[in-house]
């Protein structure tokens, strides 16, 4: 294991007034996370797989780590006030080891279970009487059947832990699909539930920031455009009825509430002809509030860290009435986004951040935002700057 | 002296595909450079004077030097495409001598002059026909007092090199001041020059960035409120007739095309009941830019950025109807802004920036934004959260 020299702690300024905020994985979500905590003047630490990581390379603080065991992290988070997450693959029993150690993990680990075990999350929410899909348990042959029986075919089955960004997550058209999935994931140890499968209007995300002592603040709901079942576009506001924005604002706020959600807390919806359905939920700086950092008076990750440090959270409101946000995600035969990128800030307005990641197909490699009076408009203009960005030749 | 690992430079992505910016000295304006570097994943390389200078703690492609010999610097200038600056102090002849070994400064250090040289800029102004002081070189004893007969006591004195942010600048109430200061000025081996002390109405500035192709964007002109001879508030746009705001943004425009300027260029002016009048230069992101990085579309380091990579310029337009920024200095018995950072915080829209520097009197620590629709709440707001983060006692 290498280590590196941890120079954000020892800065002459800071002399113990502010406290060490680590954060456990150095994807884009950290990297973010790093450049508004510079800013505010607060030192980060990073735990990371590789040197090599979205938010290692432009950090000085970070320890790598290939593997993530129940030591490093003790380690790591001897050397913080407060250790917060860049995704959500820590599992849930190392979590709980580290706070009967001590450590201040934020969110709690009890909160995080709701992101780590989709079980855990439907049971939870259903049992608060918040609206979820029709669900069961998968503990046996027959199970998928009868509930597909009960709600119709086709059904959708989910790894009850480790589904992430579409992966471990099926479509089952009948019983026979069924049981021979049953049977595989039991085979590989995994638990899975079964669901409806509601016909979806839109897909929405509420976004929220919860500080320990319980204040909170609520961003504008955003619609998630999906494609191959990624998140491609943000629309904010999301072109709902202000019934249906107002609803999911505050499902957002009740579910941060009940779960004890400390720092972002991403709620990602279904609209349907029925109302809204909660689809998942991610405890740390989400995908869906990109938008934030030139759309919003408070960036999700200026919040993110202010919740996590429990300090009053800044104002969420949008800074313009129209914002998009697209994903750079790599192309099939798409080239390095980073050889197109003067010719993508030629698209005017475009705000591009790009991850410092290698190109692979379906890869998030960065994401653009436009900010501006009408939301046609700025989607053009988003889209057409990713288009620049992942159209050429890979190299 | 001291090297760090380049890390920024080893990038997997970037495989060469962006060129590396290299930014000698590393103070606040550095480190707000990274920061949008870090979005554009443009790799930044600083030399820094001390491992714990503002930009130094936050970057990790840092070299340290506690001199930049003209060695030092091109062994740097060596592993960066294009070199930048944070400040005014490398020599005119060190800057020319890297030039000549081939390496691409941006600003070039025939426009780097204008900042560096108070009579090369009066002189180059003034030959071009653009509005200054009245002003003349001091050559000799009588040359004060010849001066001060023609044009009105008191007069301004001020070096023609190394004068920074008020230091190097002296009012002269009478010919016996002037005699003296002339006299110790020759001892010390500075040269002087001699300028009409005008009744300024109000002190405005105007930005404008520009590529080594040409393009250039001009941002809102702002008013610069003074005190104790240092910028402590920025109100944009400057509460001036159109007239006068359109006048400032054209001189900026002009002066930047003529003295070819790359890069961000910050033109100091007089307000005064006869016009306009150019007072300083800047070829640098200067501190009468902090509002754009909340209260533009681009915020000035990214179009630094832009500019000095021959880049497509971003949008400078206004991010709302007023903007007002507040420098948090050092108070005289203040303590550290960090530990009243979370107070400071509660006041809403306030937008922190604090440059890790340990709080000394009459240095420039951070600053606070305010976003807003009216120009007097932003500016209320910002000096209420500056108020809070000077007020604790040293510590």
């Amino acid at each position: 294991m290498r280590k590196y020299e941890l120079r954000s702690v020892r800065t002459g300024s800071l002399s113990g007034a502010v406290p060490v905020v680590g954060i456990v994985s150095a994807g884009q979500l950290a990297r973010m996370t790093v450049q508004a905590a510079i800013s505010l003047d607060v030192p980060v630490r990073l735990l990371s797989q590789r040197p090599d990581d979205s938010a290692a390379m432009v950090t000085p603080g970070v320890e790598v780590a290939p593997v993530f065991t129940r030591e490093v992290l003790e380690r790591f988070a001897a050397g913080c006030d407060v250790v917060t997450f860049d995704d959500e693959l820590v599992p849930p029993q190392v979590l709980r080891a580290l706070e009967a150690a001590g450590h201040v993990l934020r969110p709690p680990s009890g909160a995080k279970l709701y992101a780590q075990d989709k079980l855990h999350q439907r049971v939870g929410l259903a049992g608060l009487g918040l609206p979820v899909p029709a669900f069961r348990a998968v503990e046996g042959p027959g199970d998928i059947e009868a509930f597909g029986r009960e709600h119709g075919w086709p059904v959708v089955a989910k790894a009850v832990r480790g589904g992430y960004d579409g992966r471990g997550v099926w479509v089952l058209a009948d019983a026979a699909a069924g049981e021979r999935l049953r049977r595989e994931a039991a085979g590989a140890g995994t638990q899975l539930l079964v669901e409806q499968h509601v016909a979806i209007v839109r897909e929405l995300a509420a976004l929220v920031a919860r500080r320990p002592s319980g204040e909170s603040v609520t961003y504008a709901v955003v619609e998630t455009v999906q494609r191959d079942g990624m998140c491609r576009e943000l629309l904010v506001p999301a072109p709902v009825a202000p019934g249906v924005a107002r609803e999911a604002a505050a499902l957002a706020g009740r579910i941060a509430e009940a779960i004890g959600a400390v720092g972002i807390l991403a709620v990602e919806l279904f609209e349907t002809a029925e109302g809204l359905l909660v689809n998942e939920l991610a405890l740390r700086p989400h995908n869906s509030g990109h938008w934030t950092i030139e759309g919003a008076a408070t960036s999700q990750f200026e919040n993110h860290l202010r919740a996590v440090l429990d300090w009053p959270l800044g104002v969420p409101d949008l800074a313009a009435p129209a914002v998009a946000t697209v994903n750079v995600v790599g192309a099939a035969h798409g080239g390095d986004p980073h050889a197109a990128l003067a010719a993508a800030l030629a698209v005017p307005g475009a705000r591009v951040h790009l991850y410092g990641k290698s190109a692979r197909p379906g890869r998030k490699l960065g994401h653009v935002t436009v900010v501006g009076d009408r939301s046609d408009d700025a989607r053009e203009r988003a889209n057409r700057a990713v288009a620049i960005l992942t159209a050429g030749k890979g190299g």
